[in-house]
Formats: structure tokens, C-alpha cells, sequence
């Protein structure tokens, strides 16, 4: 057996083990393999998948600079055990390489090397699934933002602004004609539109290579790929495949990307969209996950307008959409409170005009919703949806950013790594202000930040202790400026400008 | 007994009628005077009071064109029964005068000619009680402005920015000593300061006579006059009288205010931090006035933290002060269905720049919740807390305004008086709208508004039916602008700016 694999790999890098194997019937369906990787200090045993062409591959991700040995198992398998071992080393991780993402401190989370990872994440559904050049643009257009997470769909979109077909499909077989689709009777293709011929036994290899790609991108960018795995928004049917087909597909995701250390998993978005399934169907997914998954990466479910069960034990965060109008990030310190999670608001509604209610409000409130959800310890997420005569909305397609809210997320970034420890928790607080320490037990007092949203108060009077000297700091959210508010001692008063989006940093004098 | 009177008053106006009568003693507590009115249509007893000086009067307000009689009694009376007896001409209103203003279908508000009231409130707690210069320049601004009712307060306050004395007390004595008194110690004088020295029995006829004066030149403002009989911002001890003494208050109150036909009661500011009030006794309050009010002005209660019982059945209306930070003007709808009368929110925050939470929102927050308020069926109240080196602010002083919202209230009260009929209900609405409809049944099908508050929509379908001609307008709320948006039938798209605060309106072309 023909086995190709690399003899040194970063610890939390991934180690690829290819292997020659039969073309022949349904790989996909008739033939398994799997790797059992050990070191001193892990043994795990993983599933591999068919990549096409007769090449079986098995991936793994070290959590130990070590040497490692393997051994691999196959239903072809016609070789000596000794045939099918091999060894290599994990060496210690470059820089950039903090390893897979994990939950700290209950409602915070963390790299596993132990540096805080403070969530600020975006959305473009498809980004991956549109053409070369519009996929460039929308890394470069990371690159020079500080979004660290981005969550997107493995299965194409099918939704206003969103008719194309996609590069690749995940499946082998021919998608419905379109050639009568417009935007006035795209919900009647909703679901699985007439004239789709897939086969769900056999994936597409092509489609899924390209996630990986995708996925080891955002790696190199810092970026956690937070994956959509299901998704309501379909005309071809892959909503609304039988149990055995959705569990097929789940396993052949899970083999295929559980070894990058930036994948979470996103069991769908807006799961109650999906009318098909039911809560078992979900809890079944779930289980698949946390079988499949050795690295124990992040997983959630995102809801449109029922919230899941966050407490559930497979759930390592919430991953919520806001459901009311007028209240989003305010809702963060009752969400902590009843899930005792890390709350992720992966939706507080995006920057932008479109005509749907959930896409059109200002920079100003997409900021004012970022600096809402910080303070009270909380994750905020963004969104952009600005109507553009070539109909590219980052919110789906990726491309450029054109709001104002995406700067001012880059400042509170900075202000946010500035944080000692792995956040900020929400303290007691006057109405007009939402108030926070950097977290810790017993409770810290060297680290305050008082966010005033909205209300403009003109002054603000501090009272901590008698002998502390604390610095103070006006943060202007809005105009991105930090001016010094001098050292204080016992009761003092801050002046502030009476502006809307204001915020007072407040440290101890070391 | 000398006695006078006009011989002739405005239906709706108010008929006074001065008697000499004796002084020595306490009058206020030894006497008593009364006088009964009688047309072919009503016949109301009424109490008089004394107004000092030996002087003791009775006012009455009719309410139909028509020649009345009277007669008075008292516990002075030594005359025969025709020699206490008269009679006058009530004549038809003058052109602004229409009456008090009335509940009128369930959730709205009109006088009693039936002409619709669109109440826009302001809110300035003391006016009345600042020095002359400062009043005239308050009526000044009111004239100039949209506002129809103004808040005000029979006893004085004292509260931050609130430490002078008033020009005048409600009773006899002495206040305490305020030498000491300034912004760091004012705490320490509420309630009932040491020092301070009334007689509870002994009313100061001034204080009143001038409450009178501003009263009536209110009503030549067209403006309805919401007197705020109690409240807790107090160091004189007025929030503190013994029942005996409060009931005392109320009847002269009662008394000598009940005839002016543009007076409305509120029990109370905040009447939940009056802790020496039980509810009890704000119901032996509402009694006192459902006996001696027998024009049935409007009578509510104002909260601060717990709202009243608004269902109780002396409350004509609600009196709201909000209690969330992110919410006020969005829960119209909700207290209408648990209510079923007007919403009057008489505090959804002050524009302003105060340090206190309550008084720091926007010109542009201010006016979006006016615009929410009159939308969802409610009736916004508006108030302005700018700080000012001389420190005079509109909320409790006048003067005159410095926000930028009271030109959008004017905007919006002219687009108010253009509803036919009483006003507007809510109507089911998608999440980034406000609907509404002129108010009627069976709903009415011809007079439509949406609002898009913080939201940006570049454009909105609408379909009635297939028949009818609809004229659109795009409002924009901030701007104050009104755009043709053309007549349309059937399904339309109406192409909206995509900015903050736009409103569409929709009539039916006759």
C-alpha cells in the first residue's frame, strides 16, 4: 500500500497520511479507513475519507511536541501492520500557532497555549463558493481587519441575492434548471426545487478540497473558520436529505476538517428554518460531533428566532441570533446567567439597507451593539449588507467592506487586547452606563471600563478606594480616541464630552 | 353678604363668585362655603374655599349654553336664601376654547367639542415657582413651541439643581434654615429638614392665586395644565403631612382648580418613592378627587420604578414614566393591551447632557421615541435636561429650549393633526417598521404610516389590493422633510433612502 505522508509536523498542525486504494463501485459507501495516532501523551483513533481518484486520506492534529507513531486501518487493507505504520514529529509551534480555540473561565474563551481569544467574528455565508478573484478579495479584505473568526456555509445558498450557482457542488449529479429563476420567484425553487439529480453517496471531492483550502487560509490569517454544516437557505435539496444521507455527510465533514486547529462547528444556522428536522435529528448530529471529533473543537447551533438549549452538554458556547427588535448585546448579562457559557452573538443584526429588517442599521449601532456585547462579557459578531449596484453583499459573497463599523471594531479590538486575563466581566451599574472589570476571582479592582452607549452624561463621579491611584482614560468609540483623564485618588469626578458613545478606562497605577 | 360674580361666562369657562365673609379665627379650618349650579341640562354642588383677606370664593365651570342659577351656603351665612342666590348666562365658546379634554375611544384623547387632542406633553416640574423674568420667558418658549400640555408642580422642589427657595409657599411659616444647604449636602435636608416651621392648617392664598394665573395663561396657550399635586422631592416637609393635613390639601386644591377647564390631576411624580405613602392613601387621594372634581378632569398617577395599576377605575389614563434603559416608547403597544386607555408617556428620558442616566439622550433618540410612541397608538411626552453655566434647565425651570428635537415635535404634531379622526392604532408590521392606520372600526383602509426608526430599508413593497389609488409620501422625520413618492395601486415599491428615521405615509386618493 502506498502511503505518503510528512515526517514533521507543528504540534495542533495537521498531519496528512494519503494512501492509495480502490476506485472501483462507491468508495464513498464501500470502503472505510481510519489511523490510530499515540504518543506518551495521547493515543486517538481517527476516521478517514475518500478524496477522489482512488486516494484515501487520514488527518491528524498532535496536541504534544513529541514523536509520534501510527498505524492505519483500512477495508482494503491487504499489507502487514508494519506496512501501514509509520512515525513522525511534532515539533514545537511556529509563532502564529496558539492551537485549536477552547473554553476558559466558563464564559471566556482561549487558544489552548492558554492566550485569551477575544471573539470578534463576521459573516459571508458563501464567500467560498463564489469566484477566484471575489474569493482574494475577501481574504485581503480580512487581512486588513480584525475579524478573527468568520462563519460560512459548506453547502451553497440559495436566497435573495443569492441565485448564482456556486463554483462546486458538494455532491455528484446536476443541480435544477434555472434558466426561469428571478428574484420575484426564488422562494418557490425554497427546499428541493424539481429537476435536482444528485446522488448523495457519492460526494464531490473537488468541493470539499476547496473548503480545506479555505479553511487553512483563514488559518494563516489568524482566523477561526467557524463552519455552517446545515443550513436552511437551499434549492438542491441538501436541507432536506434523509437521516442516512445527513449522517454520511456529517462523518465525511468531520474526517475531512477536524484535524485544522481553526475549525468550530456551526451544527446550522437558523436550525428552526430547517422544518424537516427535528430536535432528535439535531441531538443526533451533535452526538456524531462529539464521537467523530477527538480535538473537541467548538461546537454550537444557531438559532433564527428559538434560541437552543445552550445548556446542553455537547454545547460549548452560545451562538446567538438576536430575536427582539431593539434589544441584541443589551441581552448579554441575562444570557451568561442562564447558560454559564461564553455567549458568541454571531448575529446582532448587519450594517447596511437592504430591505430586510434583520440588514439595515448604522455603523454607529452596529458599534454601539460591539461595545454593548464587550462590556457585559460577551462575544459581538458582524454583518454587512449594503445594497451595491453589482449585488456583492459581504454579508453573503464576501468582496469589500463599505460600512463604518468595521474600523471601529478594529479600535475596540486593540482596547480588548489591552484586557489583562481572558475578558472583561459585567459589574453593577448605573442605567446610563454598562460597567465591567477585567475578570478574575476574587474580583479585580486595578481594570474598569464604563461603556455609556447612547446617554451623553457630561460628568461621572468614580469612587473606588482611598489609597489607590487609578488612571483614568475618555475613549471616544465613536471618533476612535483615547484621551488622558490624568491619575485620580479616593472620590473624583471625570469629565466627559456629552456625546453619545463615549467610554472611561480605568487602571490602577501600578 | 356682599357678593360678586359676572353675569356672563363661556360654557367651559369659569364662573367665580366672591363672598365677604369672616376672618378672625382660622378660616381655612373654621369655615366652610359651597354653591350649587343648576341649568335645564346639569346641576353640581361645589366647594369654595377661602382665598384670604376675608374673602371666600366658589368657582364653577359650565358646561352647557344655557342660563343658569345658583345659590350659596356657608357657615357664615346670615342672609336669606335670595340674598345668597344668582343667576348667569353661560355662552357659546369662543373659537379656541373647546372644552376639557376627554377619553375618547378607549386609547385616545379629544375635547370635549369632540375636536381629536393630540397630546404632546413637556415636562417643567417648577416653572411657576422661578422668579417672573424666568416665568414670562417660559410661556415665551411654550408659545413658540408644539407642546399642548406642561407638567408642573403645586409645592416647590428641591432636588439637584433644584436648592433655591421658591417665590412663594403653599402655607403659613417658615422654611428651614438653606445656608448651609448646597450640591454635595442636599441628600441630607429630603423630606423634612430640620428647622422648617408651617402651619399645616394656614394655606398661603398667594401661592395659589398664582398657580391660577398660570394656569389660565396656559389656557390661553392653548396648553393643558397636568398639575402634579404631590411629589418627593421635598425638604420642606410637604411629601411628609399627616393624612389630616393631606386631606386638607387635596379639598382646597380641589377646590380652587377644578373649574378651569384645562386642568388636568396628577397625584403624584414618582409617587413610589414617596415611602410614607401607602397605597392606601393614594387611593383615599383619587376618592377625595373622583367626590370633588365634579367636571372629571383627567386624573392619573406617575411612577418611577413600579407602575400603578393603571386598570384601577379613577385613573382616566396612563401616566408612564419608562423603567428600562433600551425600551420606552416600544412597549406602547403592550401597555395598551393591558391597560385599554391612553398611554400618556410623561417620561421617555430628557435630551439633554446631564450626569443622571434619565436626562442624556439625543435630540435624534428623543424624537425617534416620539415618533415610536405616536405610531404604536401612545402619546409622547417630551423634556430637556442641558446642562447650562447658569444653570437653568427646561426640565424643572423653562426658559427656553436648547435640543434639537422640539422643532421635529412641531414637525411631527402638524402631521398628527393631519390623522382623520382621533388618531392612530398599531397595526401588525414587519420587525424593522412601525405600523399604523387612522384609527377606526371597522379598520380603516385609507390612512396608513410607517415608520422605520434606527432602521435603513433602501426600499419597501406594499399591497393593499388591486383597486384603490394610494398616494405616497416618504417623511423624513429628522430632516423634516415630506417627498412625493407618487400614486401607485396594486403591489408597489417605494425606493427609500436608506438613512435613519424615515417614515412613509399612505393615503387613499378620494
Amino acid at each position: 500500500m502506498e502511503m505518503n505522508y510528512a515526517k514533521t509536523v507543528e504540534k495542533w498542525g495537521t498531519l496528512e497520511v494519503a494512501v492509495k486504494g480502490p476506485k472501483e463501485g462507491n468508495p464513498f459507501c464501500d470502503q472505510w479507513i481510519k489511523g490510530t495516532f499515540e504518543c506518551k501523551n495521547e493515543k486517538k483513533t481517527v476516521d478517514g475519507f475518500y478524496d477522489g481518484d482512488g486516494v484515501y486520506k487520514v488527518r491528524f492534529m498532535p496536541s504534544f511536541v513529541d514523536t509520534y507513531t501510527f498505524k492505519i486501518e483500512s477495508s482494503f487493507q491487504t499489507e502487514s501492520a508494519e506496512e501501514v505504520s509509520g512515525s513522525f514529529e511534532a515539533v514545537a509551534p511556529s509563532a502564529d500557532n496558539h492551537g485549536p480555540v477552547r473554553v476558559a473561565g466558563t464564559y471566556y474563551l482561549a487558544y489552548e497555549d492558554g492566550k485569551p481569544y477575544h471573539c470578534i467574528g463576521t459573516t459571508c455565508y458563501v464567500w467560498n463558493l463564489q469566484n477566484e478573484k471575489l474569493q482574494e478579495q475577501t481574504l485581503k479584505t480580512l487581512e486588513e481587519n480584525a475579524f478573527n473568526k468568520i462563519r460560512f456555509c459548506i453547502f451553497p445558498k440559495h436566497y435573495d441575492y443569492n441565485l448564482h450557482e456556486p463554483i462546486t457542488y458538494p455532491y455528484e449529479g446536476t443541480p435544477c434548471d434555472t434558466s426561469e429563476l428571478n428574484e420575484n420567484n426564488f422562494a418557490e425553487y425554497n427546499g428541493c426545487a424539481s429537476g435536482n439529480d444528485w446522488d448523495f453517496t457519492r460526494f464531490n471531492p473537488a468541493h470539499f478540497q476547496h473548503i480545506e483550502e479555505c479553511i487553512k487560509k483563514l488559518m494563516a490569517l489568524g482566523i477561526q473558520a467557524d463552519l455552517i454544516v446545515m443550513h436552511p437557505y437551499d434549492r438542491w435539496g441538501f436541507s432536506m436529505m434523509k437521516a442516512e444521507d445527513d449522517d454520511r455527510y456529517w462523518k465525511y465533514v468531520l474526517a475531512r476538517f477536524s484535524a485544522y486547529r481553526n475549525v468550530w462547528w456551526s451544527l446550522a444556522n437558523e436550525y428552526d428554518l430547517m422544518h424537516e428536522k427535528t430536535l432528535a435529528d439535531w441531538e443526533r448530529y451533535a452526538a456524531i460531533i462529539c464521537e467523530k471529533d477527538p480535538y473537541h473543537h467548538l461546537r454550537s447551533i444557531h438559532n433564527c428566532k428559538a434560541y437552543y438549549d445552550y445548556n446542553l452538554p455537547w454545547v460549548t458556547h452560545c451562538s446567538i441570533q438576536r430575536t427582539e427588535t431593539y434589544r441584541s448585546s443589551e441581552l448579554v448579562n441575562e444570557w451568561r446567567e442562564k447558560y454559564h457559557k461564553p455567549v458568541v452573538l454571531d448575529e446582532i443584526c448587519y450594517e447596511g439597507n437592504i430591505q430586510f429588517g434583520w440588514g439595515n442599521i448604522s455603523g454607529e449601532e452596529m458599534t454601539r451593539r460591539f461595545w454593548e456585547a464587550f462590556c457585559r462579557g460577551g462575544y459581538p459578531g458582524h454583518g454587512e449588507t449594503y445594497l451595491s449596484p453589482d449585488r456583492i453583499l459581504w454579508w453573503s459573497h464576501g468582496g469589500v467592506l463599505h460600512g463604518t463599523s468595521p474600523e471601529r471594531i478594529k479600535f475596540l479590538a486593540k482596547i480588548m487586547e489591552e484586557i489583562p486575563g481572558l475578558g472583561v466581566e459585567p459589574m453593577p451599574c448605573k442605567w446610563d452606563e454598562v460597567a465591567c472589570r477585567a475578570a478574575g476571582f476574587p474580583a479585580r479592582k486595578d481594570y474598569f471600563i464604563y461603556y455609556y452607549t447612547f446617554m451623553r452624561p457630561s460628568f461621572r463621579d468614580f469612587y473606588f478606594d482611598d489609597t489607590t491611584e487609578y488612571q483614568v482614560e475618555i475613549i471616544d468609540t465613536w471618533e476612535m480616541t483615547i484621551t488622558d483623564g490624568g491619575i485620580h485618588k479616593g472620590q473624583f469626578r471625570v469629565q466627559l464630552p456629552g456625546k453619545e458613545y463615549i467610554a472611561v478606562r480605568i487602571k490602577a497605577v501600578k
